[in-house]
This record gives C-alpha cells, sequence and structure tokens, in this order.
C-alpha cells in the first residue's frame, strides 16, 4: 500500500500515517521526493482500511499494491482450473457451448428444444424457470414446474442444466431438482446473501458479470462464493452497459484475456444477451472463441417467433447447428476443439 | 405502439403484423410511406409482446407509445405523494435530510451521531447494519445487534431510523425492530424477489438506483414494490458509473427534475456516495437542492476519522450543521423550508 | 513516479527499472514489501516516459504522484483567477449568465435576442454562426455573415459576445470581427492544432468539455492554450455522454468543485447543451450556480419555436427572466451575486 | 417521421403539428389510439426539423423512421465496396493487416520497421509523423521529416502507407508526400472542416471511431467525406470509452457485424489503441478477423522497450509475424485469406 501526501505536508501528519499503519500492523518506508511525499506500507496490507488512511490529513491517495482477490487469483492457483459438470469438462482444451431456451414454457417445447441442442453437438443446456424481467407485469416464468419440465428434456437427451436462481430461498429446491449449475445473474452479481449461499454448496456456478461491473468487482464477487468453500466457479461475460444503442449491451471482448490472465477458473460469453438480436449471435459467438473464450451460452428455441421472452435473440436449431460448424473451425486455428 | 417495418417489407410480412397484433387484442393502423410502411397498433399496448413483434420478418423497428410504469407514474396521481414518516413528512414543502454514520459501531458512537444528526436540525437519521462490501473480507456490519444499538440511539434523540436491507430472510427481524424505512440499495435495486417482499409491507421504502440503472429501469423497479400494494416509496439518485475516476460516482442531478415530472412520489439524494469525499458533499447537497430534490442522505460520523467504514466520506457534526444552513438559504430561493 | 514490479520480480528487472530511471535524471527509492518491491522514483517525473517504463520487463504498473497539468493547476496559481471580458468580469464574485440564440439566422432575430439578454440582466451575449451539425446535411450556420449580424446586435445592447470557431484557417476573421470570447467546442477540445493557435493569441476562450473527457484530460487540453501564453481559459461543463437516454447528456455537476479546487480558471456550465429540453434548464442551471459555478451559458431564442437549429432547448426571453430571479436567490444564499 | 402527442393533447395541438408538417411537405396521418394520439408524417423527412416539431406544443416524441446517412448506406450501394490502395485490395476476400509503429522516430527505425512488417506478412504500413498527445509537454511527432522517413522506408519494401492527418492546413503536404491513406484520428471524428477537405481529395480515409461516438454519429461523420465526393471511406473502431480502468479502451466488437450490416464500406479494427498492452493484442486481433473486420491496424515496433511513443503496447516483429498465423487460421475458418 501506497500513501501518497499532499504537495504541503507536514512532518506531524507523516507521523500520522506512520502511527496509522503501525497499529494496523504494518512498517512505513518514507520517501520525501522534491514535490511530494511518499509513504509505502510493508506487510500485509489487507489489514489496513483504505478508506481510513484517506481521511487522515494530509493524505493525497492511497495505492492498493495488491490485488484484492485470493482464492480465485491466478497467483493463487497457476494451472486452469476444469470443472467438471456431470461428466463434461469446461476450462479446458475442449470448448463447451451451453445452448437452450431464455425460459422454460411447455414440456413440448423443452424436449424439442434439448433435441435440438443434442444435436447440434453441445453437451450442456441451458434453460430458464425464474425469469428477471424489468416490468412485474411481464411473464415471470414456469418457475419449479417449470424446472420439472426442464429436467425431464434434458435428461431424455443425457445434458446436464443450467439455470438461474435469483432468490436465496429457493436454494434448496434447485438442489433437490438436481440442478447441475446455477446460475446467478447479472443484477444479482452483487447479491451478497445470495453468493454467501451458493459458496456453501459444491455446484458449478455461472457468475454473470454485472450490468456495469469492473472486472475488479466481479472477480471480488468470485471470491465470495469462494470464501464459502466453494471453487467451481464460471465467469460469464455478457455485455456491458453503454452509451450505444444500436444494440442491447456492449460486448467486452477484452474481458477474456484480462479474466484469463487475473483467474484460474474458467470463462464464457453469452453473445445472445449482450447483442440482444439474433443475427448478430454469430460474428459474437465467433469473437469470444477467438479471443479465448472457454465456453458460451447460446440461446437457441424451436421456434424463435412464438418465444415467450427475448424472441428476438434465439437461435432457431439449424442456425446453432450451422454456428457449431463455424466455431469449429475458429477451435481449431486456436490448438482447441469444440 | 408502433412497428416500422424494413425498406423492403412484402404485403404478407405486413399481414403477418397485422395478424399478430389481432392475437394480442389490438387494431393495426397501416401507413404506407415513400420509403418505409408503419404499423400502428391501436388499442392497450401492454399487452402486446415487443420481441414478439420484433422477431416477425419484415419488422425493422417496434416503438411503445405509452410508458410502461403505471402505478408510480404522475399520470396516474397528478399530486405529489407526501409520505409520512413517523410524523415527519417527506416529498413537501419542507426538504428532509437524514443524516447518520455509513455502519453502527457501538452504542457510544451511535449516540453521539443521533445527539449530532438532531443538533444540526435533522429530523431523519441513517445508519447501517448489514453492509454490502465489495469484499468479503472487509467489515460486513454489525447486524441484528447493531440494529438495537440504532433504535436505541435514535429513539432517544426521537428520530425515524433508515437502515438497509440486503436479505429478503431478514426482513421479519426489521419489523420486530420498528424500522422506520426500509432502504433498497444500490446493487439490490433490481433484486425482485426483494422489492416483491417489502411490497407486500407498508413501510416506507427508499429505492437506490442502481450503478447504471437507466431512469425507466427505475421506475420499473418501484413499480414491483407498488404493485404488492407498498405506494410508500422514496427515489434517491446516488450516483452512476461513469468514465471518469476523479471521483467515486456521477451524480446524475438532472435525474432530479426528470422523476418530479415523471413520477409523484418523493425524490432524495445521497451526495456522500456519490462523490465519495467529504469535501465534496456541500456542493452537491447543495446543487440536489437547488435542482428540487425533497431530501438528502447524508453520511454523518461523530469522529469520521475514526469510522469503520467509508472514513473518508462523513461530515463531521459541526459540517452537517454549517451545511444545513447554506441548504435553509437554497430552500428559501426557491420557495421551500428544511 | 511509482513503478509497482510484479511479485515474482527479480534483481536483475529491478536494476533494469533503477537504470532506465537514471537516464531520465531520476533517484530510486526500492522498497522490498512481503508481496512486492515497489520502486519510487525521485526527481522530477515529467522528465520520465511512463509507457517506457511500464514496457519493461518485471514492471506490473506505473504510478504518477503529480498532477500532469501545470499552467492551469491551482498549485501554479493559489487565487481564484478573474478574466477581464470588454469590463465583465468573470471567476469573481459575481456570477455572469451568458444569454442568447443556437445560431445566428437574421439581423432581426439578433437584435430581439440581444434586447431580451440585456432586459434579463445578462452581460455577455453567445451566438453561433459557425454550426458543429451531426449530419452535413443540417443547416451549417450563416458564416461569417452570422458574425457580422451578431457583432451588430450585440454592440446595439452593448454586450460583449461568444461564438464558437471551428476551423483553425477563421480565426483571423473571429479577430477582425472583434469577437470578445472564442468558444472551442466539445467536438474540438482535443483538436490540438486548433488549441495552440487560440493560444497565440489573448482573447479568453471558454473550453468545452469533450463528449467524454476526463476532467484530467480536459485540464491537459486548457494546458496545451496556456501552454502558447494565453491564460484567460474559462472551463465549460456542458454534460457528458453516459447510457442514459431521457436526455441528450449527463450533466456532471461534480465537476464543478472537482475544477475549482484543481484549478484557479473560471468554470462555467451549459445546462441547454447539457440536458437538451427547455423545461429541464430552470434545475440544472440552479443546481450548477448552487454547486459553485462561475457562470452560465443559457440558450435564449426570441421565439423558441421558429428557431433553425435546437428549437426545444431555448427558453424565451420571459423565461430567462424568470430563472434569473432564482438564480439570484441562490448566489445570495451562498455568499455571491448575479 | 411519427410524433407521439403527450397524453392530454388537444385538436387544436394536433391540427399545429399537422400544419408545421405540410410546410416541410409532408402530408399526415393521424392515429388516434386509446391513450395517446401517433401522428405519421408522409413523404421525405429529410427535409422536416425534428427539433422543431419537438418544440411544438402537445409533442411528446419525435421518431425518425429513416436512417440519416444516404451514401455509406448499404441500401445505397448493396454490394461491399472494395478499396483499392496501390495495387492492395481492402475489403474484399483478403484480410489486410496494416503493421508499423506508433510515430516515426528515425530513418534506421522505420526502414527496420517496413522490413518487419513485409517480412510478417502485411502488405500495408503504418506510422504517425504527427502524433495527438494529451500533454502538450510530451513528444509531439517528427513531422515533415517524418513523413519523409516514412515514405522512404515504406518504398523501399513496397508497402503503402497511412498515415494520420490532425491539420486541415497539412493535407497539401500529405498529398505531395504521397500518402497512400489518410488517417483521421479518434479526436478528429467530428472535426467537420477537416472531414469536409479530406473529403474533396480521392486518397483513402481511414475513419477512426470517436471516444464515445455511437454508430450512427460515426456513419454521419463519414457521409461528411462521402457528401464531398470521396467514397473511399474506411471504418477503424479502435475501442471506446468505458468505466472499466483495467485497460485503456473497451473494443466494441459488436460494432463490426453492426456497419457490416449498415455500410458496404470496409470495416477494420485498432486491437492496440484499444486495450494498449501488447499481451493483449493478439485476443482482440483474432476475435475482430472472427467477427468479420476486413483488416487491421497493429503497431509494431522493430524494439518496443525504446518506442518514445505508447512502448507497452507495440508487438515486435517476431510477435506480428505469430499474429499473423494465428489470424490466417482463423481468416480460413470463416472463409477468407490473408
Amino acid at each position: 500500500m501506497i500513501i501518497i501526501m499532499n504537495s504541503e505536508t507536514t512532518d506531524e501528519q507523516i507521523a500520522g500515517v506512520v502511527n496509522k499503519l503501525k497499529e494496523f500492523g504494518l512498517e512505513s518506508n518514507v520517501s520525501r521526493g522534491i514535490e511530494r511525499t511518499v509513504i509505502g506500507a510493508i506487510g500485509d496490507e489487507t489489514k489496513a482500511d483504505k478508506e481510513l488512511l484517506q481521511a487522515l490529513s494530509g493524505v493525497e491517495d492511497v495505492i492498493r499494491v495488491m490485488k484484492p482477490y485470493k482464492i480465485v487469483a491466478r497467483s493463487y492457483h497457476k494451472e486452469d482450473t476444469v470443472i467438471d459438470i456431470g461428466g463434461v469438462k469446461l476450462g479446458g482444451k475442449q470448448i463447451q457451448v451451453i445452448g437452450g431456451p431464455c425460459s422454460v414454457e411447455t414440456q413440448t417445447q423443452m424436449d424439442a428444444a434439448a433435441e435440438g441442442v443434442a444435436a447440434a453437438g453441445c453437451r450442456l443446456m441451458r434453460g430458464g424457470a425464474f425469469k428477471p424481467r424489468t416490468s412485474p407485469y411481464s411473464f415471470q416464468g414456469t418457475g419449479v414446474e417449470g424446472l420439472e419440465m426442464f429436467r425431464k428434456a434434458a435428461s431424455k437427451s443425457n445434458l446436464p442444466i443450467v439455470t438461474e436462481l435469483m432468490d436465496v430461498r429457493m436454494l434448496d429446491t434447485f438442489l433437490e431438482h438436481d440442478v447441475d449449475v446455477i446460475q446467478i445473474g447479472t443484477r444479482n452479481m452483487q447479491n451478497f446473501d445470495l453468493l454467501k449461499e451458493v459458496g456453501r454448496t459444491h455446484k458449478p456456478v455461472i457468475l454473470k458479470r454485472g450490468m456495469s461491473a469492473t472486472i475488479s468487482e466481479w472477480l471480488m464477487a468470485a471470491e465470495y462464493i469462494a470464501a464459502g468453500g466453494n471453487h467451481n466457479i464460471i465467469f460469464c461475460e455478457r455485455g456491458v452497459r453503454s452509451f450505444e444503442t444500436y444494440y442491447r449491451n456492449m460486448l467486452d471482448v477484452t474481458a477474456i484475456p484480462v479474466l484469463k490472465k487475473e483467474t484460474h477458473l474458467p470463462v464464457i460469453v453469452d453473445p445472445s444477451h449482450a447483442g440482444g438480436k439474433a443475427w448478430m449471435v454469430p460474428a459474437l459467438a465467433r469473437a469470444a472463441v477467438a479471443a479465448g473464450a472457454d465456453g458460451l451460452l447460446v440461446e437457441m428455441h424451436p421456434t424463435p417467433c412464438e418465444a415467450w421472452c427475448d424472441a428476438d435473440q434465439a437461435l432457431d436449431p439449424q442456425e446453432l447447428k450451422v454456428l457449431m460448424g463455424q466455431l469449429g473451425g475458429i477451435a481449431q486455428a486456436i490448438g482447441r476443439s469444440i
């Protein structure tokens, strides 16, 4: 931790900082420059409270030297973590595409969706039973009944399932219905009580990035899950809020190489929610794989024009199949497979 | 609702849209322009699914004509809503400043804080017992014990209390401790299950704006609370995420006149969390009142340099008193009081 | 300047940094912490190239300790700079409201506008002869002829004039027509050649903030003007780009106290271009003055509904007069006048 | 153009809009819905002034139905435009990587750079003689002398050259030195006088996206060039401003498929300025090609650690070679070549 004093700092103010650091159990290295005095804190900086130091007289700025995340950090675990989802490996050489509809509607729809997903060569399936909707008057999901339909459809095609948990009180229901991967949505990325609870299970968790979360905040949200003992965490970039209105969210493709450097955990991308339009999905999906993503979450609906939710962003089964072919070529070009 | 067809649309595609609108119970007004055909949907547009229309062949864009919010809309209730908080009126001519520390620490600290708040002329007190912190390793609040200390200190000074609810499972505890105003924090603005639950109570709710929520999304989040029957909602602007790094968040002062136009509910501002530095608070507080805010949430700590949380953004009791004086002059200049 | 080495740095890498600093004429203070080695550079850090240091082996981050701006910095000149514009003082106790239409249209319109501006109690007038328009097919301004009409109308009402310079080749024409204040628009904030040229004159310059410029970049743009010898610079906050679509730009009210702290130069605000709607202007204008702005740029048109440009954001003469009254009260509440 | 009236509109107000539309030469289609009246304007909407309509009494919103761009629009020219740059085709099946240093330093450096560029298999070279720098005290480029060195070095390796024009007064010098492609930088995207001037030449122009320009504004900036007669325009996405601080700019990969849909002109990407760090460049370059970019601008320096500008973002010649290999594989996977 480095404390930068303002330009007219006094010896008394410097002593005040040094004393406060001592209280935190840290040594000081005082470096008096020509225009500024800089104090380096030596020791475990996690013990020091940045805001308290910033509130001291004469302090201009306080800069952390160490990354605030621990368990999820690449420095904690050098090798890539590979997560096993019912036998399907995510985070290794093979790229996983998780296909399926935005929301669970009917058994027929889910059966058709599962067949389409499997036929396209995907090994995991997604679908929402509980839907976070901007309006309280919109369709809110089929709930527990939806979970049952999903489980049944996916099992027939032998696909592990991914579905979103919004309410901490539903966690037991998710475990009872043997959800394979719990998804935490963008609006709940910093719902810390929810993170703590899924941190107590051992279920793989897909943690979507918050609407305008920095990469650092996102890593810290994952640290909440990891701190509870659950290290099976998958980051999912899904686009962030921006000034551009042509599409829904701005896919932050740079987050992929950054996360691969900062964390050992797998990184996937949701091109469907990023762009918000089906015609943008193939380009974004290809970009994500080319940039190093370990997987994708792709919306596919047996009959997009009849979808109960986000109808305009789902691929149809045939489009998913074509996309899988393109992704295979790109994966190969970078030494991976699909 | 207006459906704009793309430039090479066919009669068949137009008929497809007209039929789909009929399914939703809406009439159509087809207007064939020189370069574009535009279809106006006549009837209750809330019955129509925008995404489904957008997914139809030949459709370029679908534009809603009506505002999606109802109960919270100014058109639903023309007069300003005034909320009664233990006898203190928020939303009327008198501006309310809610003072108090970021977090509840000890009984001594809270007693001193309550005295400072009252001495400055504030009529409501804030304090956090459960703290949403970016890091799982930071101080997470004093919890239920903190609630008790807060309740005790505030009652001595006869101040109704405002505190944040993060976990839906703690709602009963909040009601038991007679929290006067439930605050929903920025990270939970779209925690829909939490919104639904506070919507079932009759407690006044301060709904903070999400980190990068549009005003429309914010109004819709309030609609979740209102739809449950609780119309005692107070909007709180607290700065949004931006590219500027000099301060913590960008205070969106324009949101104040916009909300006053769109909703009948009170609007307050949190200048402390916006700027993130105590020295910025007076200027931002003055700007908020001048722009028409009905109240403020201001952090005040008896001894800021010892605060357990956000030490660098709290005013001390004397600074709060001085600020109250300035705000009084501004309130008067715009025909209000403090 | 502080150089943070990565966690597995070697003695050789540290020596590499120390040597490079020596090349720049800087001494080093090496502080070996438990997890990180930090090197403090002692001496004039403006001599060191941050990017070059960042490219050295083993370097994780390089942090500047000193502010990059000099002449415009508050530390360079402690007192507020007051700029004299034809006898009108900007930057002192008196707040200046610069009124006038978006664009110069006709002599009649400009004469009426000048009368309205003076009648409302404003002492300076604005008007655009050269208009930066998003579309090449929109009205581009009345040009030199417009300048003449503007000069004539303003002189009758004895008002110094403010107008925008877009093309460096027009500077001489501006000087010939005795423009009192040259405005550099948001799209040209980093048009460095234009900044250098106005820096060679002694005309007061209003430097509008770039669409998404950080405060630091903005100060550095002003430094380009100041470095040429022209210290008569006025910063103008006019809203920045954001994700919010309800209004045109997000007025960054926090920039006002920040600039007043960082620079000795005057700071004004353009509430008309920020919100983009006439009904938002009064609230934003009041907020700006309450936050400490030294002046305002307010669009006023004799007959807004007939304006050739931005018709929906101009006040009419009567509305400007009412606003001036409100601003007077707020100015008084903070110890200023209007 | 569609005019949405507010909920309590009167017949008189509707007539006012209809009359104003008539003045613009447009017919009206008035559609009285249950809650709103909507007026459709029929005819050439470019003749109508949106702001003027918005300023009329009773008008809530005005929505354009047609795209404001013409010559650059895909609807104007269905086929992809292929631009010939000294025999090198940009915009066709073959992807072009434009390599070279950030700035021209010495003849030796440029000769080595040109060799490296050619050796890696690139067919075009970049280099900056005039540099837009945030600080007036930073190295500003080698100027005309730099242009000469660049021209000489590139000609030896038979590479057409790309370099940035900042000042309209230097255009003739650029033409004299036979610059093959004129680059308009991000800070000048809306320097309309500069755009108009390059629009009068027939030189290919690379138009970089403004720091926070919307895609629509960017297309309109290109329209300024096109309107002057020069249709040889190449869009270059280079990252936009965002809240994320880990890297310099957020590469907007979604802009690639969007532009390919909206315009017939080529689209390239600058992964070097986007990320701002050499280690991010390969991932971003691969993503851009996978998403459909027609080319790349990649910074390469013979000895990055000694670069005079942006030292930490340049690849070395060997890294560029390796990258070209990877890109070849991806190009092949999507049916293109490199």
